[in-house]
Order: structure tokens, then sequence, then C-alpha cells
């Protein structure tokens, strides 16, 4: 397949898990609570209407390729291609109506992610990213993504999905270091945030306990718009967990110094 | 002027003031420190260019009205009828990208807020209301806005814009107990979350350290919608400080009990 094709099966995916998100938002809707391990983590029926369109699609174009998707698992993993899929990343937003959700769809070959789209239904934008480029694609037109270098740490924007992430006591003393190092932080951001880093409108963001599908398909996203984006320990996001994305190296660099004291 | 006329004024006000304000949003644009007690509170010319063009207007068609706004202060306050004006509620989500913030348009008689509308031009979505009625106006057409009746307290969703604004001890602990009670909390949402609440999709909303014009506009919204907003002693909202908003009148008293323990 081209990298035209690709491109443009992705975009169906978007299409396609777009419109059977989309009657699901800001209208009543079934909310089960997976409960495992206590945390609250509520799944709509949305998410699965959408993941089980994602991967149908994915089965019947490609099916030779694996799939990690956050609602029915895993299979195939060991295939060169393997897709990576979160149908609604920041459900909290999702349940209260915000239209900062999206959906993630990445595609990692030889565990490496090489292509990512986020979309957003209700705003009609998809942001999209290979490595090398990134951009944007609306009802207003299509903008090329670049990160906003050179900011220093203290005229940083931070940005994290909820302070409460960060678990034990050395995330939480790293994540407020930090916090008290940059300009100002904004709380509630989800993957909507990695997005808006490589829109050059936030600097820094910080989570941690991510999942693969919370950020695989983000990170072609954010290196395609010139940002940097590790585990807290500098090595590779595509396994989640604890992960600092950052507009330029040498952001990065100070984010890494003094999220590990 | 009758009350259709007052409405398509107030759709002339925000037309207006988001062709002001659309073109800095998601662009490089100036950022003005504030600085007043030494808290972060970033002022953009999207603000600025705004609110003068929302003064003019009002002055134009209502010379004999007082005006009360963010960015150039109060004249006439005496007057029988006066616009509470914040051209952008929710800077740090301007800056950052995030279509959360709005433009705010209140109209108090003899005290009494008895029209709003909530305008994010981005999105082309108005919140108005009239304390009777509440509505949602986009290009997906136009929807009575009603709250959620009936929501237990512990099946809640709360939301705030940042906990960080509960300033003192008892701010703090009052917060702490109702996010504790509830089934689950949201951060970074700024005027969106009362419009949210009016949608039915969020339960209660509660902040501290609020200004007249951050919450004016919005308590027609509220009420119209069949909702309850005061201060935490359960007071007029009218004149901002510790807020909170609640889908029904049960939700309210449970959510005063917790936050004055």
């Amino acid at each position: 397949m081209s990298v035209v094709d690709l491109a443009r099966f992705m975009d169906d995916l978007a299409s396609e898990s777009g419109q059977a998100i989309l009657p699901f938002f800001r209208a009543a809707f079934g909310i089960d609570d997976k409960g495992h391990g206590g945390t609250f983590d509520p799944v709509t029926e949305a998410d699965r209407a959408a993941e089980v369109i994602l991967r149908g699609l994915i089965r019947r174009s490609f099916p030779t390729h694996g799939i990690l998707g956050e609602e029915f698992g895993s299979e195939n993993l060991d295939a060169e291609c393997v897709w990576v899929l979160d149908p609604i990343d920041g459900t909290r937003a999702f349940m209260a109506g915000l239209p900062t959700w999206g959906t993630l769809i990445g595609l990692a070959r030889n565990g490496v992610p090489v292509r990512g789209l986020m979309h957003q239904p209700y705003l009609g934008e998809r942001f999209s990213g290979d490595g090398a480029t990134a951009r944007l694609r609306s009802a207003r037109g299509e903008r090329i993504l670049r990160t906003r270098r050179g900011t220093d740490l203290r005229h940083a924007l931070l940005a994290t999905t909820d302070p409460r992430l960060f678990g034990d006591g050395s995330e939480r003393e790293g994540f407020a270091a930090l916090e008290s190092a940059v300009r100002l932080s904004r709380y509630g951001t989800d993957c909507y945030a990695y997005c808006m880093l490589a829109a050059g409108q936030i600097d820094l963001v910080v989570e941690a306990g991510l999942k693969p599908y919370d950020i695989v398909a983000l990170i072609p996203i954010i290196e395609g718009a010139g940002g940097v984006v590790t585990t807290w320990d500098g090595g590779s996001a595509a396994g989640g967990g604890r992960i600092v994305a950052a507009a330029d190296e040498a952001l990065h660099a100070e984010a890494l110094r003094l999220l590990n004291p």
C-alpha cells in the first residue's frame, strides 16, 4: 500500500469511527465502570462501537497486521505492523460534554510509531503526523504544525490531564518541581494537549500512568512537528508510562532534570 | 427595547466580539501580565480589542446603561441596567489553544442578572438564558437546555477550573470533602462547565475567587436550565467570590453542606 493510500485509509478510519461516536456525544448514554484496581475508568458505548468499527476495517484491509486497542485488547502483536487504537481518549471530557477528547489511531512498525492521527469529530479537526511532518486539517483549511521552539522554561506553558495522575511521592515531587519552574500550567487536556504542543501553543505536556494506546498515535505528530517525547527517564514513549513531551530538545532536557530530582 | 430586539442586540455583541477575537486564537499574540497580587493573570490583545468593541456598541445603543468589564473597569454602575462583560473567560485555555474559553455577556437589572450569553466563536456555539429558559444555538441547530435532575451526589460529575483556586485551608478542605463524595471530577473547565451543567452533562461546578464578570452572564443560563447557583454560603452569586452551581436543589443543598464543614 502506498503512503497516499495509507493516509487515505487512516482518514477512513477516522471518518467511520467519528460517525459511530458523535451520536453519543452530549446525549444520554450508558456508562460502564470497568473498575480495574478501584480507579474509575468510564467506558462509553461510543468507545466500544467505534473500536468494533476500527478493528473491522483494519482486519479487512490488513489481515496480517496486529491490533492493540483500549476496549478489546490485543491481537497479533508480533506482526511487523501493529495498529494502536483509543477510540475516545479523554472519556471524562466526553462525559462532561467538553470537546477536548479525541480518537487516537496509531501505526507502529517493528515497535516504532510511524504514523498517527488524532481526530476530534465534533470540531472536525484531524491532527496527523509521520514523524517528519505534521498537519492539522479542518473546515478552516490545512495547516502545517510546528512546535514553538526556543521558549525558556520560566516562560513555558505546561499541560497535564490531572495532577492526581502522579501517584507516588517521587512522581508528585517531580511534577511539582517542574510546575513551579514554568510560567503557568493548565489541567484537563488529554490528547488535545499534545496536538496543541505540535501546534506551537503549549510547550510541555507531562503525564504518568499512560497506556501505549494513550500515546502511540501522538508520537509521530509531536515528532513530525519538531517536538520531543519520551518517558521521564528519556526512553521510548511508545510503551506508555510516565511521559514528557516538549517543544524542543533544550526544554525537554530541562524538564527531565526537574522531573528526576 | 423589546425582548426580541434585546436578544438580537446581544447576538450582535457576540458576533462583533467574536470577529475581533478569532484572528488571535491559535496565532502568535502578545501577552501582558497584569500582575495584581502576584497571581498570573494573562491578558491578550484579543481580550482588549473585544471589550473595546463591546463597550462601543453598548454605549451607542444604551447610553444610560452601566458597564462592568474585565479589562477596562466600570462605568455608571448606579444605572438600572448594567452590562457585565468578560471578552475571554478562560485566558489559559485560550493561550493553550483549547476551545473551552468563551465570551461572557451579561445584563443585570437592579443588581439581578436577567440575561446572559456565553459565546464560543471558534466552535460557533451560543449558550443563552433569561432565568426562565436556556438554549444552545450552533450550526447543528438549536437545543433547549435542561440540567440533569435527580442525580445522587455519589453519582455526580463535578467540575472546577483549577483546584489551586481554593486558597485557604477551609476552602481547600471544603472542596476536598465535596470532591471525595462525588463520582468523578474534571479540571480545566472555565465558563464552559456552567454551560455543560445547563446542558445536563455536568452536575456540579465549584469555584472560588470569581469576579462578577466571571459569573453574571452565566447565572440566567444556569437558572434558565433549571439549575441553582449561589455563593458557598447560599447568597447571591452575582457578586462573584466562592461559587457553587448545581443541577438541582437537592444536589445544591448537599454541596453546601460539604463545602461548609
